[in-house]
């Protein structure tokens, strides 16, 4: 049960954005600019450091939605999201995801950690500045959309068919509908 | 030196943000409506909380800056931070702020940590839903926050009065000027 009164079956983090708008505009705002606006990356790439900073936190709801974002971005190549959870190091999904991949890890765990050697091999595998910021603001601010549908007992579906329709809402339209969840 | 190019003689936060305005913006707008905006807590209380935060993550630029908001929000009383900072457990601020505090850093740590128990001294201290939902977001946006500024490796300076200063700023005027850090 969450731990303050939400809407009734609203699923993770669109319960308290629903009951709380005035900051759940900034946290949609965030969410579209940071993960579907001008990059360097693709929404797949970034939608996958998302779902994999959300599996580190362990939180479901949030891994579930954004893994399924990411195999709808991805389309015939959706089982490299897969892979990625599964085994991140193993995964085939290229030398500069998998560098990023490890940036925003050590972001999620202590973001001190950071050494210019893992910034230097993601450049050598072809990211520039603006990856580099992105993935380590989409590592930041998934510590805390995981935090906020955590720390609030938020609801979560076990039914995976429920994150596919999420996923592929959010990557046709986007985190700026009413009725989508950012998270 | 930070991992990605700034713009120079810019602290903190305030590097990223000025390079990136288009997810600046996003942000700025959630410190405002988190630590400003209508709460049945206080922004010296809010402030407390993303300085009680930032320093258990030893973010040294997020602790100062609103360590000092703090201070300038609470004015006569502003050596209450101080104390929170010291010893959180021992500080003198009330049951309701102590069990918020409480409800922050296990946030911080695992937000799923966090018990009915906790919510329950919370509520029986005077905390309503919003004094709730405030704190698990402080603490959660600040976890976003100290990483985004330790994630890239930005400058913090060591002058205490820089810190007392930004502190004034923000209490007076908020988030949304442009040479303000939010963090």
């Amino acid at each position: 049960m969450p731990h303050i009164t939400l809407p009734e079956g609203i699923a993770g983090i669109v319960g308290p954005m629903t009951a709380y708008p005035e900051t759940a505009q900034h946290l949609n705002g965030l969410a579209e600019a940071l993960l579907r606006g001008p990059s360097s990356l693709t929404s797949a790439e970034r939608e996958t450091i998302a779902a994999s900073v959300s599996s580190g936190n362990e939180c479901y709801f949030c891994t579930q939605s954004h893994a399924a974002a990411a195999r709808a971005h991805f389309g015939e190549a959706a089982d490299l999201v897969d892979k990625v959870l599964a085994d991140r190091c193993s995964a085939p999904v290229g030398e500069k995801l998998q560098a990023l991949l490890e940036i925003a890890q050590k972001v999620r765990k202590d973001a001190r950690s950071v050494q210019p050697e893992d910034v230097q091999r993601a450049r050598d595998a072809g990211a520039d500045d603006k990856a580099i910021h992105d993935t380590v603001l989409i590592a930041a601010a998934f510590c805390m959309f995981n935090r906020y549908v955590d720390g609030l007992a938020t609801w979560a579906p076990r039914d995976p068919e429920f994150y596919a329709r999420m996923g592929r809402r959010l990557a046709d339209q986007g985190y700026h509908s009413s009725d989508h969840a950012p998270a």
